[in-house]
């Protein structure tokens, strides 16, 4: 099998989760718990917390990092629990987890504004800059990698520009299909990041917000206050200390996977016949997510079409595949011709470029294949 | 080592685990994709949900499940999003995941009211009755096994007494230290019940809502529109697996085991130097927990010169572990010199006579030697 849907989902690290089984068999313990047991998984998680901040270079003096069940979780902390007044604006590329917070913040009668975006998937940085200097903005929340597209927003960049504008903004970023995976200086500007487990070969159901100490939030699940009172629940130990080792995994090699993988969609993007595909995906893009679209066909029949010759590729975002259109290819100015034929190819750090050469003489078979069988 | 803190949490069942190995090593697809391994996980989703209702004797046509990522956020989701009007009650014996939504329900300017518990821990029925003929009562929250005590409430007959005086009420129990424990009769009159998988040998970082069909919520995270849109994020297919093979394990035998580990538990209640402890769990409390304190004596010294010898119990609710007095047996009327001396002994269903022998003599040398050093 040639699983290229690594941005839906990745392969489990058989390693971080062959050292993370003892949180199975043995430090069961519930980390509230004040025996021996208990405080030892306590502190595997300060640490598991220290590794996150230290894969991003951050410190723990001025950041913190409360783990959630998931990218959406954090997301949702993010956007819905600061209670900061203002404006609260984002963009039309963002994942579902930002944008449908955003939709209830409207139901909130709170006032929100969606920048648009440039024909890769990236934010219209000017108009969002535009946007801020001239209106009373207290939140920004803006994707750092485009989830269907791979464009990337300069985050840190951002960040710096919207304090220039108004110190006073919280900005978040959804670092889902960035950490891990791409490298950068994060800004001290930066307020909340959120991160996700099973996008680096951890498993789902494990997610965080990296947050400045002094942003203050509040809890969006209450109880036994948990993770410094911000959210409650037992901790998923095993799930948290999987998402550490895989973590370390990728931060130990992260320029070279990057070139790596850049190489492969560089291979992939060259090769595909330009006669049956277009590249939505700009130059610029994360290396690991390639978004083409097949002229005239539909992406959902390649995919299956591929599927059973062992290939697997997403068509658009998994988290909104029931859709028939992608949201933010839509927002991007694609009319209905490239968005009926859109197919996400998605790289991990294990992919090879065996696999994609392999894979580019398949598709483009495929296509011209049901090019043929479509007269 | 013998472990009696399984209120806490419990040991994962080896063979579950090892069951929904294949959903991290093969089946590790997003079950939102539409290719054939993404359906296979959305599937098998499915017949966890099937399997979770089918050990509480419910049908789907009538009730769903919404698996969530903890306990925690199960009672979140259905005391902070049915969005009734009226009076939200429960009671001074809730765990803190509910107990603190509704601190929350205030903050946000909801009526709440609070009903007395007996010396047991159980919840006052007559006094909760009284007030729902005479308030405009909207929402009822009743912890089924109060996690402190053990005290059983018989939330089937409270839901259907409820219904008979406001039918328009939505009732709620917290079920986790009563599912895959506890047989019983689940009234149709139940509109809400929050399960937890760690408290049953299956993994933290999942939970469910089981919901009627017909009762109305909000989600609590906004995203892709998974949990049939009431909670986005990628579902934890590895947690939800363990969740379902491990609750089949417990219904396969659920009355044996509620024998045997009330056979234990009555070991433990009548071998307790009486002189040394009083047990606060009722007699008709779950036999899983039994609640019982030093006279005279700390209970978190007890617990750590137990655990010097290798046995591990808790001190009261690991979610309010760092509090000194518990807020719920505070509730139950008892005064510091018992609340001062409270150990919490907790069994599982793989706990042995032969430990609760060893157990019961370690803890009364213990408590007898501890006596005699404080003269």
């Amino acid at each position: 099998m040639i699983y290229f849907d690594n941005a839906a989902t990745t392969k489990p690290s058989v390693n971080a989760v062959k050292k993370a089984e003892q949180f199975i068999n043995e430090e069961y313990f519930n980390p509230s718990a004040l025996y021996r047991g208990g405080i030892f998984c306590a502190k595997e998680i300060a640490a598991a917390r220290e590794s996150v901040l230290n894969n991003l270079g951050l410190s723990s003096a001025n950041y913190e990092v409360i783990f959630t069940s998931c990218g959406t979780e954090s997301d949702n902390l993010a956007v819905l629990c600061s209670g900061k007044r203002g404006i609260y604006v984002t963009d039309n590329g963002e994942h579902s987890a930002v944008y449908k917070s955003f939709t209830e913040l409207t139901n909130r009668k709170i006032d929100t504004h969606f920048i648009g975006l440039n024909k890769d998937g990236s934010v219209k940085t000017d108009e969002l800059f535009e946007f801020v200097k001239n209106n009373n903005v207290g939140f920004v929340s803006i994707v750092h990698v485009n989830n269907e597209t791979g464009a990337i927003n300069d985050v840190s960049f951002i960040a710096d520009e919207l304090k220039k504008i108004n110190p006073s903004i919280i900005f978040h970023s959804d670092g889902v299909q960035a950490y891990g995976k791409i490298p950068f200086a994060f800004s001290d500007n930066i307020d909340m990041y959120s991160v996700s487990a099973h996008k680096i070969n951890a498993l789902k159901g494990c997610g965080a917000l990296i947050k400045k100490r002094k942003t203050h939030i509040l809890p969006l699940i209450f109880g036994g206050g948990q993770e410094n009172g911000v959210r409650s629940g037992t901790e998923n130990v095993f799930g948290i200390k999987i998402f550490q080792y895989a973590g370390e995994e990728h931060y130990s090699s992260l320029r070279e996977d990057f070139e790596k993988v850049n190489n492969i969609n560089s291979y992939v993007r060259e090769n595909l016949d330009k006669n049956l595909f277009d590249i939505l995906s700009g130059s610029n893009a994360s290396p690991f997510i390639l978004s083409v679209s097949a002229k005239g066909l539909r992406g959902e029949v390649i995919m299956h079409m591929l599927e059973d010759g062992g290939i697997i590729v997403g068509n658009g975002s998994a988290c909104s595949s029931r859709n028939r259109h992608s949201r933010v290819l839509t927002a991007c100015g694609y009319g209905d011709n490239v968005l009926d034929g859109v197919i996400r190819i998605s790289f991990s750090t294990s992919s090879t470029l065996e696999e994609a050469k392999e894979f580019t003489v398949r598709i483009n078979e495929t296509a011209r294949k049901l090019k043929g069988i479509m007269g």
